[in-house]
């Protein structure tokens, strides 16, 4: 679709990577004449399946098709990198990289790989919800690599801030402005993570600790014994979540409980969007 | 135990690693005044359960004592290369970096981590049998990431053969002379790998596949149903042996067979040497 048209129908999904990436650079492009700060949001379909990757990646990568349309997708954000070098706003220009949920395990060397983390999508381990995050702005962050907890939560007031658009007042926002933290000039913000299957809360992280107070396999994919009470995981002695640690620290259940006990106490939820969009 | 005396009992494991490297740098000090090639074999406890790390390293990793136990290790194996240099002998000497197993799953977070590969110590899966394998040798060869295939087995005939020893033709040699390959003057001799558990032959890879025939879980770590016929899996696309593939590829497995029925052919066994070191 190109704004509210169908153009292309079947769409040529081998090109798709492609055509997104090349989209991407006209706008940016467009810089040249056009001096105004801009929003471009590149989400490409790959490595969705149904895979498909342009000839000149097939074959290309020793993981199989996979591998060939990740090396695709990565070609493109050196695309994007090179055109805002090119343009020469790479140095006003704040990108990231991230991504939406982990694997998505059924459908096995298709559907990725979390590495080190437990189990994939559609579950609240952290193979199903910890992404690549990615942040790149010349000059103004400095190359790190950090074990800090963001969120895509905090998108919307950190470009908000960085836009110099008023503060949110009308409704209650989730995320934190991270711009003080990714220019090193602050602290992060975010110490807690809530994490929700619907309307339910299933896990909470604070700091380096983890719990569960309930776990759900997701898609048929076996996950161990479900276990009677909440389980602890410290995360950073174990980012794979293998061993349970709660009946070695209260404490820190104790203090999750108040975590969460303050967090709901101020939770209102919006309406639910994936019941809207379905027809009446 | 210094040769065949008992110096100390017990050892105060917290200093090991450091005296370690303190002696294997004193053999390589020596090299001043005596120019003959050495033989140094640095085999540190760590990080075998139970976990010491000395002062200098205490408290040092987020990933906790695990992690400070390797990272002294990795102090002791930059001065060990350092002592190479500042005696001026780096670039005639060959240094291997290996390990013996995968993790000990059941010491928790004590036990090492295999990262995405399945299980770990004492079980055919990768988890269990991949080992770090590191090669080090100034201007002789070239700084590289390879994913061949070598194995322990191949370190007797590439230093007899280094070493300028006549071949070895006293008895089976089941390694190869990895010399030229580490040179970059020729192939890897390596193709095969032949994973067994005691005598019984668990499962072969072939280049970029694997056959287990026979499974088992060690240490009571569950790892999933057993599957009653042989399962094969392409390591190249699915390091981690998670997607059997036996279904639609019988022609690998037929492949397989045969090597197995070939080295059969030619295998014979040495004496159980764990079997001989217990007492009548």
């Amino acid at each position: 679709m190109r704004d509210e048209t169908i153009v292309e129908r079947p769409a040529e999904q081998t090109t798709l990577t492609r055509r997104y990436t090349e989209e991407a650079i006209q706008m940016i492009e467009s810089s040249r004449s056009d001096p105004r700060p801009f929003f471009l949001y590149l989400a490409h379909n790959m490595p969705h399946v149904p895979l498909f990757t342009s000839d000149d990646f097939a074959g290309h990568s020793a993981r199989g098709l996979y591998g060939d349309v990740i090396e695709e997708i990565d070609w493109s954000v050196g695309a994007v990198l090179d055109s805002l070098r090119d343009v020469g706003i790479a140095e006003r220009t704040l990108v990231v990289f991230t991504s939406d949920n982990g694997p998505w395990l059924v459908m096995r060397h298709h559907g990725g790989d979390a590495g080190p983390l437990r189990n994939g999508k559609g579950t609240t381990w952290e193979g199903g919800m910890r992404v690549p995050g990615v942040v790149w702005w010349p000059n103004t962050i400095q190359p790190a690599v950090s074990h800090e907890i963001v969120s895509t939560l905090d998108l919307l007031p950190t470009f908000a801030a960085l836009a110099g658009a008023d503060r949110i007042e009308d409704r209650p926002i989730d995320g934190f402005d991270l711009s003080p933290f990714l220019r090193g000039e602050g602290a992060n913000p975010r110490r807690t993570l809530f994490y929700y299957r619907g309307e339910e809360l299933f896990a909470v992280r604070d700091g380096r600790y983890k719990v569960h107070y309930r776990t759900a396999s997701a898609f048929g994919i076996p996950d161990g014994e479900p276990t009677p009470g909440p389980q602890l995981y410290d995360l950073q002695v174990d980012p794979g979540e293998r061993f349970d640690i709660s009946a070695d620290h209260p404490e820190v259940l104790e203090r999750m409980s108040a975590i969460v006990a303050r967090h709901k106490e101020t939770m209102t939820f919006g309406k639910n969007q994936l019941a809207r969009s379905r027809p009446p």
